[in-house]
């Protein structure tokens, strides 16, 4: 399948099942309404896997690592190595995302997807043969437009073979020094909102050197000039792989019919590519918690998002996408396997009265 | 053991271990708190199990449902025979406590705490022979001193008898037609509020029926005038069965040295109740999430507790302690089982100079 082929193969939500979702809700044994936020997502979870009654089996995080050139121009408290270190204990199994799913039971992928270091063969790594890192988006495009096909047609076939092996509900996570200024930078440029609001201190970083990142943001937008329109242009120019791969992630779990949880800024910057590229991706996304980043919020909002979670976290790596998928998994099942008041016999107030 | 005895032997959450947990924190794979509200709820548990590195082995919830005399005065808009039908839904598997239970691995124990109709035998049904609902407490206190100790004394024994079978998480949910009424009864008493800011619709009720409810916890406050000071004498007054049992059930977790989790508002009353018995409680309990009514956060705040989460629930039954282990379980996994930056030969900023 070509990238177009995806795009027009994306199907809304079914609007039949979340119908009937919403009447099956209102007859179960509860309070309408009491269960909150879980029974909207329920309703989600319907429309997405076109059933009243619908099951989670399998849950899989997709976690995305790469490199950015825009470091040179220190804009993190880190050195460009941590990211080569980090897919090394995503390897072996240390880091908060290995913990919390094998806590949760969410098989994790890793992909490097263009870390500057080469890194050794290992069976648990997938590689996405791009580039060791973008270029410096302060001097020019981060990526070609074929890079940045290349990397969300990548994310999109990770996300086809995790349906494939039995995940119903596809998080995506990352790692790269210096995304959260390409973030910034994506989400400044689609949602039409100044750099100023999108930026933040990222991972370590004073308030003196946000000016700094912020004027780099401000300097990549002037000089690749990205087109607000198109999702694929604004990834190529300011972009960075590891966030290419990830919109694909979104779109294919949309084309799979899967429930697409995005993590934190970074995460949600490369939703912001595919709800570009598709709109229609947004009824299968799940936002997971609002990150300290101001720009998550901002990126949020423009896609009609609102996250489950606000736990003050901003570590990235698909910690928060794993961390609410036992709401989903407890969304879905309340919709699922309660009983009904006639069931139950139970005495339902309104509900009764209406059946 | 005796009650008073009980209380005597609570012991405050450890402080060196939580002190060794913070450094623990600071060393390892991700930037200093960027695990937000993950690493203070660690250093918490580090605290409880006396352990920098804590694990989290079983789960349980303990629903207790009592059946309230004030509903005489009209105060919700189910009838008194829905707290019976719920709990033959809760033993027949049906209701959303049950699913969620099952969804998340955490084991249920149902109480009769004193319910209005008389249950079958059940074998999973707890019975606590105190009485078959509470007297209207518009008209006098709701139980005797001796009711609310025996109701008290239960709750220890449930919580001890699941911290023994290996809970280290016990949550406390409830189920009661008219527990909100008594909810705000006891959380006006014991934080000094006034009754029409403890007070909102609870179950199914208009603005109109507000104001009459609150009237209603005004005059339970005039006719027994509970002691502020004395839980006990509050609990009898203006309590229920089954607040008396969870606040057992924390006391009992407390005594075990085992995570309390409160869920909504009635939870969080009985939580009110032990803590006003026993302060130390506090540094055990987990507040779950923040329901939609209002003296909920009032009485959170009052113990200086801060909910996790705020997903627009007002169930009860336990259901949002349920929802809040998994990221109990998360907290622990990652203090416990993640890499620190020097056994995963990552460069750890700050953090590695000061090592």
């Amino acid at each position: 399948m070509t990238l177009d082929d995806v795009l027009a193969r994306i199907e809304p939500v079914d609007p039949g099942a979340q119908r009937a979702a919403r009447l099956r809700q209102e007859r179960l044994t509860k309070p309408p309404g009491s269960l909150g936020r879980l029974e909207e997502l329920s309703i989600q979870l319907a429309g997405i896997f076109q059933t009243e009654r619908p099951t989670i089996r399998g849950k899989a995080i997709i976690v995305a690592a790469a490199d950015h050139g825009v470091v040179a121009q220190g804009v993190t408290g880190y050195p460009q190595e941590v990211t080569e270190q980090m897919v090394l204990n995503f390897l072996a199994g240390g880091a908060a995302i290995n913990v919390m799913a094998r806590a949760a039971g969410v098989g994790l992928t890793v992909v490097d997807a263009g870390v500057a270091a080469p890194l050794p063969e290992h069976p648990g790594l997938r590689v996405v043969d791009v580039g060791r890192g973008t270029a410096d988006m302060t001097q020019g495009p981060a990526m070609s437009r074929e890079q940045a096909e290349e990397c969300v047609r990548a994310g999109i076939t990770f996300a086809l073979e995790a349906a494939e092996n039995g995940a119903d509900v596809i998080g995506a996570g990352e790692m790269g020094i210096g995304n959260t200024t390409a973030s910034s930078a994506i989400t400044a440029t689609l949602t039409g909102r100044p750099p100023n609001e999108t930026t933040s201190r990222g991972t370590g970083r004073d308030e003196q050197e946000l000016a700094h990142k912020t004027a780099v943001v401000e300097r990549a937008l002037e000089v690749n000039r990205p087109g607000p329109a198109d999702g694929m242009d604004v990834l190529s120019k300011v972009g960075g792989f590891e966030i290419g791969v990830l919109a694909g992630v979104a779109l294919g779990g949309a084309l799979a019919r899967r429930v697409v949880v995005l993590d934190g800024f970074v995460s949600t910057a490369a939703g912001l590519i595919a709800h570009s590229l598709c709109p229609k991706v947004t009824g299968y996304v799940v936002a997971s918690h609002l990150s300290v980043e101001p720009g998550h919020r901002i990126a949020l909002e423009h896609m009609g998002l609102r996250p489950l979670l606000d736990l003050e976290m901003r570590l990235g790596e698909g910690t928060g996408a794993v961390l609410v998928m036992s709401l989903i998994e407890a969304a879905a099942a309340c919709l699922s396997e309660m009983a009904t008041f006639a069931e139950a016999g139970v005495s339902g107030g309104e509900s009764e009265e209406a059946e």
